[in-house]
């Protein structure tokens, strides 16, 4: 088996995702760069979209990931467009919003995308549902990590726990995991 | 001159644009169709790959236009994704993002682009200085407009205008306005 290359311009998520891909004996590289994300509501079609283009400058053997936080009170938002929200609005506006109100239900969805040596995308998904908290907790992980918290985790949220307590329960996890699976059974 | 042929899948863009172009005695037509958009900061960025798809999809003779409203007390918030932002948090979530501050200054952008029957892009753009107000008012227009008053409109939001007032100042007008120039002279 190839090296999988890690496609993004996100250190937190080639942290994450490299720390998975290890634990499941599958050797990977970082390519920090940016893609064209287009502007869609479903992910898949954002990290498809992507995938092309990845193939299309670096080849094939390539892994990209896209993620989204989705508040089940504010419609789904910020979704697909969390990192935008984040580097706007912020956790502060993400709460601001929810002030007042209980119902803070959200959930994370990963995609992953395993782009082939023959330009073949293999989708997996991951979601983990969870609350948003009242305030944020914790320095570990990035994005809205401080202000989520998993239903399975006691309270605690993403950025409160060890990269592999995260790795363990997150959306990002979870969709890694699936897609490993099917590259050590030769896709 | 050839008719000039709208491309957006929002009946109120295609009631703005095409009674601008009518004023400047262009025709012009109504393709309603929906076009992928890039996650991109720059509206010219995103318009210019929407164009790119319209005319391998469609050929010339188009004219494309996407907007934003940039809230400069939110880091230019929701900016291209304002769409998104209307259709999940809207009006009431903008609003509550702003509570209790002063600072509402604000600007809608608008870029426009024809598409030549060759294939060439020609992008204009405009924009329109203004403030987010407490409360909603008015029924005209669409989106964000019953929260947004331009500093000439002493307190009128866009949506409290008629049509005609509301393209003599609006970014969408000063954008289409200034490619009617082009269009006349023969690009």
């Amino acid at each position: 088996m190839a090296v999988i290359r890690v496609v993004t311009s996100n250190p937190g998520k080639w942290f994450e995702i490299s720390q998975i891909l290890r634990e499941e004996g599958i050797e990977c590289g970082w390519v920090q760069t940016s893609l064209s994300e287009i502007q869609a509501y479903d992910l898949r079609e954002v990290v498809s979209f992507s995938a092309d283009e990845a193939y299309g400058r670096i080849g094939g053997g390539l892994l990209l990931e896209d993620s989204g936080l989705f508040v089940e009170a504010l419609g789904g938002f910020p979704g697909p467009y969390s990192s935008y929200v984040y580097k706007t609005i912020g956790i502060a506006g993400l709460l601001k919003l929810l002030e007042g109100r209980d119902d803070r239900d959200a959930f994370f969805l990963s995609v992953v995308c395993l782009v082939t040596e023959a330009g073949e995308k293999i989708l997996e998904e991951g979601r983990v549902d969870g609350y948003i908290t009242y305030s944020p907790r914790g320095s570990g992980g990035f994005g809205f990590d401080p202000i989520f918290s998993p239903k399975e985790a006691d309270g605690k949220t993403f950025a409160e726990m060890t990269p592999s307590e995260k790795n363990s329960l997150s959306h990002r996890g979870r969709a890694v995991r699936r897609l490993a699976v099917k590259i050590k059974e030769g896709y």
